[in-house]
C-alpha cells in the first residue's frame, strides 16, 4: 500500500522540485492537463509586460530590429531543436501544429513523386488526418490517406507509400512509438518518416536526428509552455533543407523579403518554411517559457515522469479498484507523460473532478487523460488526484445530470 | 503658405482628436508607420496583463470555455466585418494573410475549375504573388499567375481569368482601386474577386458586400493595431460559405473538433476556415484594439485622413521644394491613408527621419512612405514630419555612410 506520505517524501527528493515556484499555479489546484495547455512561467508572465510595453509601445516599429522581431522565428527555432534533436538553423517557429504539418507533407509528396499514399494510424490526433486529406483532395492525383491499427503499421509499409504519418506519443493512450524503429522500416519501404511531437517535445529526450526521422512538427502550447495556441514549430535537418520549395510561399519565407522582389526565391535553409508575419506576441512568450524548459537535463525529467507516472497508476488502482480501466502502456518506458483511464460515463467525472480542484481532460468517447508535466507536478498531486478520482467514484458525485452537459471544448 | 499654427488649429477642430490618448505613443515621437505596425492601444495593454494572468495563469484549460477562447476567432471575426461591411458570422480570425490567401484562393480557383489565370497587378505587395505562385506549382495543373500594370487590369480580363487578386490600397504608392468597379468587371468576365484589405481595413469605410466582393483577407496588425503579427482575417460571404471545402482543413475548422472523428467534416459557415489552435494572446490584443477602432466612425476616420495626407503634401511641398517627388495621387479620395514620395537615397533619408524622431519607412527601391493613422497621428506631427524632412534634405544629413547600411527590416 502507497500513501500521501509515500508521496511527499519523493517530492522531498525530487531534483526538479524549484522548478515548480518558476509557474504560476493557483493555489490548491491540481493540474494535470500540462498536455493540453503547460501552465504559465513567470518569466513568460514578465516577458509579456516588457514585449508589450517596451518593444510594441515604445519600440513601435523600430522593434522588428532593435528588438530582433525578424529573427525570433530562428532564435525560438534554434532553442526548440536543443529540445528535439536538431542543430541549429534546423528548425522554425511558426504558424500552428497543421500548417505545419501541411508544408511538411506537402514536401515529403514531392520526394516521392511516383508514390501515391499517406500511411498513419487510426488514433492519430484528428488535425493530423484532416490535414492530409485536405492535401490529397487539392492536389488531385490520385493521393489517398491510409489508416490502420498502430499494430499494422510495420506490415502496411509497401512500395506506394510516400510518408508515414505519426504522432511520436499518441493524444489519447499515452503510447509512445519507437521512432527509431518505425522510421527505419519507413525507410527501408522508401517512404519519409514524418513526427509530429505534440506530446512529448519537451516532457522527454527526443533525438530527431540519432533516430534518422526526415521531417517534425510539433507544438507550443503543451509541455514547451508558451501559452493558448502559442505558434508551433517544424524541424528540416539540413540535408533535405534545399531539395524542395514548400508551397506556403510566403514573404518571410523569401530570401529577401524587404527587396520585394516580384517572383519567390525561397530563403536558404528552414527559413524557406516561413509564410506570413508571425504573431510576435505569442511567439514571445514561448520564448520566454523556453528558457525555463531548457534549464532542466531532459533525462531526469524524464525520469520523473516515468516514476510519476507509475506513482499514479498505482495509487488510483489502489484508491478506485476496478471502477476504472488502465488503457495507458504500464510499462514506463513505453508510454509519454500522461496516464488515461477510461470510464463510461468519463465526461461527468471528469467535470466532477474539476469540481474538486483536480483538473485532467476528457477525450471523446470515454477517456479520462491526466497529463504530468514533470518540471510543476509533483508526486502529491498524483496522490492528491487519485484520492479525488476515488472520492468521486465512491460517492457518485458524477451523476448530477448537469455534469453530462457538454461545455464547447471537452 | 501653410505653418504650423495653422496644423495647430486643424488639430484643435478634430472631432477625433480624444482618440490619441486611447493609445500609448512615445513622448516626442512623430509616428507615421501605423500603415506597418499600428500604435499600442492602452486597452490592448491592459488586457494582456489580463488574459496572461487571469485567464491563463489561474484559468488554464478552463478559460478554453470559461473566457470563451474557443469563439475568440469567431467574435474578433465579427468585430471585424462591422469595419468591412460583412455580416456577423462572415469574417474569421485567424492564421497570417499569406496563409489566409492561399485558402480563399484555392477557394476561388474551385469554383473556377476550367480557367487558369490568376489575374493581379505588378505593383501588388509580394506576398499575395508569392502565395499565388506556390500555390499554382503545387496545383501543377497549368495555372499561372498573370501580371500586369494597374492600367491595364480592366483589358486584362478575359475567359481564362479565373480570379482577379488585388490589394485595396497599393503598398507603395496608396493608390486605392475603385473595387466596386473592378470586381463588376471581373464578374463580367466570369471570374472571382479576391480582395486583400491590408491597408484599408480600419482606415476607411469598406464594404464588400456593397462592391459585390467574393472573397477577401486582411491584416490586424497595421490600421486594426492588434500588436506586431497580430492574426489575419478572411471574409466569406454567406452565399458563398458553403460552395467549397478549403484545402487547410485543420482541427479547428471541423464541425465538432473535440468529437475527435476520423473523417473532416467542415464547420457550417466561415468557421471552416480555421485551421490549426489560434494564438489566443496574441489575438486578445487585436479583440482589445478593435475596441477602440470601432468607437469611431469610419467616415469622419476617412474625412480626417484625406485632410491630413492633404496637409501633409501640400507641407512636404511647400517646405523641401522639388527635392522629393509625389508618387501618390493628389486628388485625396483616390489614395489611401499614406503618402508616399520618391527619392534616389530614400533608404538614408529615412533612417536620418528616424534619427529626428520622425517614423515613416521605407519602400525599395526608392519609396519614402509616410502612414496617416487617423486616430492618433495629427495635423501637428504632418507639420513637424515635413519640417523635419526639409532639415534632413537642406542638411544633407542623409549623405552619412553609415545610413546607407541595411537593416534586416526597411
Amino acid at each position: 500500500m502507497i500513501s500521501r506520505a509515500d508521496a511527499a517524501a519523493l517530492d522531498a527528493a525530487d531534483p526538479l522540485a524549484s522548478f515548480r515556484d518558476r509557474f504560476v499555479l493557483p493555489e490548491g489546484l491540481v493540474y494535470l492537463d500540462g498536455n493540453s495547455l503547460g501552465a504559465l512561467p513567470k518569466g513568460a508572465a514578465e516577458r509579456m509586460v516588457e514585449v508589450v510595453s517596451r518593444e510594441w509601445g515604445a519600440g513601435l516599429i523600430r522593434s522588428w530590429n532593435d528588438a530582433g522581431w525578424i529573427d525570433l522565428p530562428r532564435r525560438v527555432g534554434d532553442k526548440i531543436a536543443r529540445l528535439v534533436g536538431g542543430e541549429p538553423g534546423e528548425v522554425v517557429c511558426t504558424d500552428s501544429t497543421s500548417v505545419n504539418l501541411w508544408k511538411v507533407l506537402a514536401a515529403a509528396l514531392s520526394l516521392r513523386p511516383e508514390r501515391r499514399t499517406v500511411l498513419s494510424e487510426e488514433g492519430n490526433f484528428p488535425t493530423d488526418l484532416y490535414v492530409a486529406e485536405g492535401l490529397a483532395r487539392l492536389l488531385g492525383q490520385g493521393h489517398r490517406l491510409r489508416l490502420v491499427p498502430k499494430g499494422e503499421l510495420l506490415t502496411s509499409l509497401d512500395a506506394d507509400v510516400a510518408a508515414l504519418l505519426l504522432t511520436h506519443v499518441d493524444y489519447r493512450t499515452g503510447v509512445r512509438h519507437d521512432m527509431e524503429r518505425l522510421t527505419r522500416a519507413a525507410h527501408e519501404a522508401g517512404a519519409i518518416a514524418i513526427w509530429d511531437l505534440a506530446h512529448s517535445a519537451g516532457a522527454m529526450p527526443v533525438d530527431l536526428r540519432a533516430a534518422g526521422a526526415d521531417l517534425a512538427v510539433g507544438c507550443g502550447y503543451k509541455y514547451l509552455c508558451g501559452g493558448p495556441g502559442a505558434p508551433a514549430f517544424l524541424w528540416v535537418p539540413k540535408r533535405l533543407q534545399d531539395s524542395f520549395v514548400q508551397p506556403l510561399s510566403g514573404w518571410l519565407g523569401h530570401a529577401e523579403p524587404f527587396a520585394f522582389e516580384r517572383v519567390y526565391r525561397p530563403a536558404e535553409g528552414v527559413g524557406r518554411f516561413l509564410c506570413g508575419t508571425p504573431p510576435i506576441l505569442s511567439m514571445s512568450s514561448l520564448d520566454a517559457a523556453l528558457d525555463v524548459i531548457l534549464e532542466a537535463d531532459l533525462a531526469i525529467v524524464r525520469a520523473k515522469s516515468e516514476a510519476l507516472t507509475s506513482f499514479f497508476i498505482e495509487a488510483v488502482e489502489q484508491e478506485c479498484g476496478d471502477a476504472v480501466r488502465l488503457v495507458s502502456p504500464r510499462v514506463p518506458s513505453l508510454r509519454g507523460s500522461q496516464v488515461s483511464f477510461t470510464h463510461p460515463d468519463a465526461y461527468a467525472v471528469m467535470r466532477a473532478l474539476i469540481e474538486r480542484s483536480v483538473v485532467g481532460d476528457f477525450r471523446a468517447p470515454d477517456v479520462l487523460r491526466f497529463g504530468f508535466a514533470p518540471l510543476y507536478v509533483g508526486f502529491v498531486d498524483a496522490w492528491d488526484a487519485a484520492k479525488a478520482l476515488a472520492d468521486v467514484l465512491s460517492s457518485h458525485a458524477h451523476e448530477r445530470p448537469e455534469l453530462r452537459r457538454r461545455a464547447a471544448v471537452t
